[in-house]
């Protein structure tokens, strides 16, 4: 391609709505431009990004099995309403009507159109395994979109849904996809790390994100550096800290803590480590009638250590509190502890509570918690002499770096990541609500067994250049840049020479394959430079009329430090060795 | 691809709200799958012609210098009530609100995005010409969708639009995308013909269809065989079909033409020829004041001969009609004629109504038209001698096969097509409207001159079916079948010498890049056969045990009438060259 029958157009500053450093370079680089608040036009520089991760995306789905077809973009409810989705669903869910009054949706995903496909189409075992895959435009009403294509409302996503006839073949199913999705991010060039994640109402332990790692990630991902255990932090199990419980050694004793209403503030002005103190969570779940009004509510308390931190996810897997739950009002707390947040703890009730302690909580002596009295906390609270043993003693916390590594074989490290991809056994949940059977051997309808299998295409793109940046730009990685070769002839308007070699170049690599650039805009050496710097396209040649006097070109990959010359015979080959590498 | 990794699903019967033969061959193929009315999955059969024929416009686009890019499919209403569209356009515009109330359409087509990216983006006429193209899913309301792919409500849309600085450069723009759309069609290898379309409130000579013949279209295109001229119905223009007018041969008469309200029944009941008859349309137009009230309305009436019809396109372009016109109410024709519909004509009227004639009956002589009395007709009616010259005289008729080419070059004939293309001068309807301006070389700002340019990308398979099918079924074109061949070994799971020899035939075709498929299901030879004629594989190769005894396999042409014997050796070489013809 050449640069004037291209469309480049990069801009100095970033606009000031953009907060991350992905979409400040995807606007001043014109791969983007903004629509509306989360939609954006794919320019012709981001449009080429997307098309290679596509392209890598489709060769592997199709590797691996998958069958590509395209399900629409505007979908009638009727099939959101066989799942309970289209009322389920929030407002996320963009809803229209036709003409007709008839109601629709943009899809978000497409479970009950594939599930629909399925029943129709797959009828017997023999037709089993199936796995049915599309690249489509999505769309799902964020409430506050941001970070340019990391949380867009309308973006692209491959997504694949497996259909299998029992629950080892989807098992196995799962297996290739997930080895597909670890061959589509290795070719993207991408740092990253499948982590297990939580299976919610599904259940088993086939749920895993693949994450980019970038520190500045959204999601904290948790892994072992001496084995292969990796988990995002909704799922990483937190073992006891402390093998087994210390006998008392403090009286208990109401201390004054005027105005100290954090564990932090406590400990300071006691002087005490903050694993020494307990924190106060209260929660509540509500029973309901028919008519959906509330007949009886229940509150809980949670406890863990000072320095930890509640992970609701794994809260909601308590007995008691799967149904959903809620923080408690101020007038609930009152009434139970007869106290305001801050200074709460297990001790001296107004009325019954559940009480939960995270594992090492229940595990800890002479501890200090809320003592039910503004400004006054509570030292030395041993278990079972000062309160009650907890009603429940459960993992309710987040992992932190140091914990022991669940399989026992060394301690937990932490990164920060963004989801890119997610395999998911789905098991029978859509195939069972839509009636989506097949016939076994011996003749006898069966739900399938389904899995699902997400990539946000356009988020890629974002991922990418959070994980590969520097103050200059973007690096793209050599498989996914819009250009992996740019040829920079300096002067090419003033010297036959240069334009000559310059274009002989150009066909040379065009003839390999090799998807180079040429810049025949006539700019000045520096704002070429920085051009295709911001733009990150990975290698850059620049020939001068100097230069090729003595036979010399420079050579330039987008993270080295400094140009190296070369001889203008041998540049070629230079480049093929550095695109195989 | 090998079948049983793929998904072939073909059907006995097509459903029965399939009216068309594509829509009936798309469904009984496994093309596509309806979601709902208009709405369709491709199936991984259809989406392979999909992308097959995405892929030639995408070429040929890319050659003439248009720039991809990707446009949202959710937009902001903002920039459509700029150009007035969000409230002019009817249902067929789906409008959305999100979850903040804000208005948003799925769009139809992208004119206003494209002119809100250009007047940020093209901002001096040095970055002019540009042309931007889009690949994307439009949807467009229908109020009666039906043909499958023809009529749908959602479909895949090619959408270019060019800007330039002037109108000579618009011109040299929308040349440059003629000759891109024939080499799009001429490498689909679809008969097709660009035919001269209405330009409406623009006006100029710069819009063309794209016309796929089939006997089933549902446009009428109209040619001349001595000559390139090629018009649609809407614009062809229809000469006098008398050089002059006659004198009065006959006496004014009123006829009893009891109950024949037709010019054919009256001709008929007359025995005349029905091109001696004048057929009276009568139509009316509104004056609206400031709150949309009707002021005043004028009645008018259209005349042309008893074998010809109005052109509403026509009859729209006339001084008066122009803002927009309505057949008339009974009453309003009534009060006009003093007669009922059947029985109208343009002498002796009850109130002055606008009379147009069609310049053949301008020239007409003693012809025959109702008296404006029920069951009465007049004969040797003449103007100027029984009614006076009408107030008008113009082109208002369609044209008949037949008729004198407006060039002069010999009789019209006509043609049924399919429209798939449609290329379109704007001029600066959109850029006026929102402001969009470069600077000049003199620094002033002004509209872009623009075009656009469309291709119903999912359409064209079916009016490439319309014009490619037999009784069984399909006949893809090589450049766009879902695969170019089909390799049938017939008893592959008995025979190790029949399995080798498909295997090895299969990876040679592969190796050359050929698009094969090698049906390793297992069907009967019948099944196999029928299957791929009606999925309309273009090349089909037998190989069976009998056969590869006498080292000889079975080729057949999707339209041969039988198939050839060739050896084994030869069949690779001999597909190479029908594929190349």
């Amino acid at each position: 391609m050449k640069a004037t029958q291209f469309f480049v157009s990069t801009l100095k500053e970033a606009p000031a709505d953009a907060e991350v450093v992905s979409h400040k370079l995807m606007m001043r680089a014109g791969m983007i431009k903004r629509l509306g608040a989360g939609i954006y036009n794919y320019m012709p520089m981001g449009l080429r990004v997307i098309r290679k991760v596509e392209g890598i995306i489709r060769e592997e789905m199709n590797r691996a099995g998958a069958v590509e077809l395209l399900m629409p973009v505007v979908q009638p409810a009727e099939l959101w309403q066989e799942t309970g989705r289209f009322d389920k669903m929030g407002p996320e869910l963009l809803r229209v009507k036709d003409r007709h009054g008839r109601d629709f949706i943009i899809q978000p995903t497409s479970e009950e159109v594939v599930t629909d496909i399925a029943r129709l189409e797959l009828r017997s075992y023999k037709q089993l395994p199936k796995n049915f895959y599309h690249i489509q435009t999505k769309f799902r009403d964020e409430r506050r979109p941001r970070f340019g294509v990391m949380r867009g409302r309308e973006f692209t996503m491959k997504d694949a849904y497996s259909f299998d006839r029992d629950v080892e073949s989807a098992g196995r199913s799962y297996e290739n996809m997930f080895q597909a999705y670890c061959q589509i991010f290795d070719r993207l060039g991408l740092e990253y790390r499948a982590v297990a994640a939580d299976t919610g109402a599904i259940g088993g332990d086939r749920s895993h994100e693949f994450q980019v790692i970038a520190e500045t990630g959204e999601d904290a991902i948790v892994y072992c550096p001496d084995s292969d255990y990796a988990a995002n932090i909704e799922l990483a199990e937190a073992l006891p800290l402390l093998a087994s419980r210390a006998a008392a050694g403090q009286a208990l004793a109401k201390t004054p803590t005027p105005g100290k209403s954090t564990c932090e503030d406590v400990a300071a002005l006691l002087g005490l480590p903050l694993s020494q103190t307990v924190k106060s969570l209260v929660l509540a779940t509500d029973e309901l009638n028919e008519h959906g009004e509330v007949v009886k509510t229940q509150v809980w308390l949670l406890l863990v250590r000072g320095d930890h931190e509640l992970n609701e996810v794994k809260a909601g897997k308590i007995e008691g509190l799967k149904g959903g739950f809620r923080f408690a009002t101020v007038g609930e707390i009152d009434a139970h502890f007869g106290c305001k947040p801050g200074y709460l703890g297990p001790i001296g009730l107004k009325q019954p509570v559940k009480i939960v302690a995270d594992r090492t909580v229940a595990q800890m002596a002479d501890f200090v918690c809320g003592a039910n009295e503004a400004d006054f906390h509570f030292t030395g609270a041993n278990w079972g002499r000062d309160l009650p043993e907890p009603d429940l003693v459960a993992d309710i916390r987040n992992v932190v770096a140091g914990d022991p590594s669940p399989d026992g074989k060394g301690q937990l490290a932490i990164q920060r990541g963004i989801e890119v991809g997610h395999v998911f056994y789905l098991g029978t949940k859509y195939s069972a609500a839509m009636n989506a059977t097949f016939l076994d051997e011996t003749g006898k309808p069966k739900p399938f067994e389904m899995g699902c299998y997400g990539i946000g295409v356009t988020r890629i793109l974002g991922a990418a250049i959070e994980q590969n940046h520097d103050e200059r730009g973007i690096i793209w990685p050599d498989a996914i840049a819009p250009f992996t070769v740019a040829i920079c002839p300096i002067g090419m308007d003033r010297s036959d020479e240069v334009k000559a070699a310059a274009q002989q170049l150009y066909e040379q690599l065009q003839a390999l394959g090799v998807d180079v650039l040429l810049d025949d805009r006539g700019e000045r050496p520096g704002a070429m430079f920085a051009d295709w710097e911001l733009i990150g396209v990975p290698h850059r040649v620049v020939l001068s009329d100097r230069g090729l006097k003595e036979g010399q070109v420079e050579y330039q990959g987008r993270r080295d430090a400094e140009a190296t010359k070369l001889a203008l015979a041998d540049v070629v080959a230079h480049l093929q060795a550095r695109l195989k590498a």
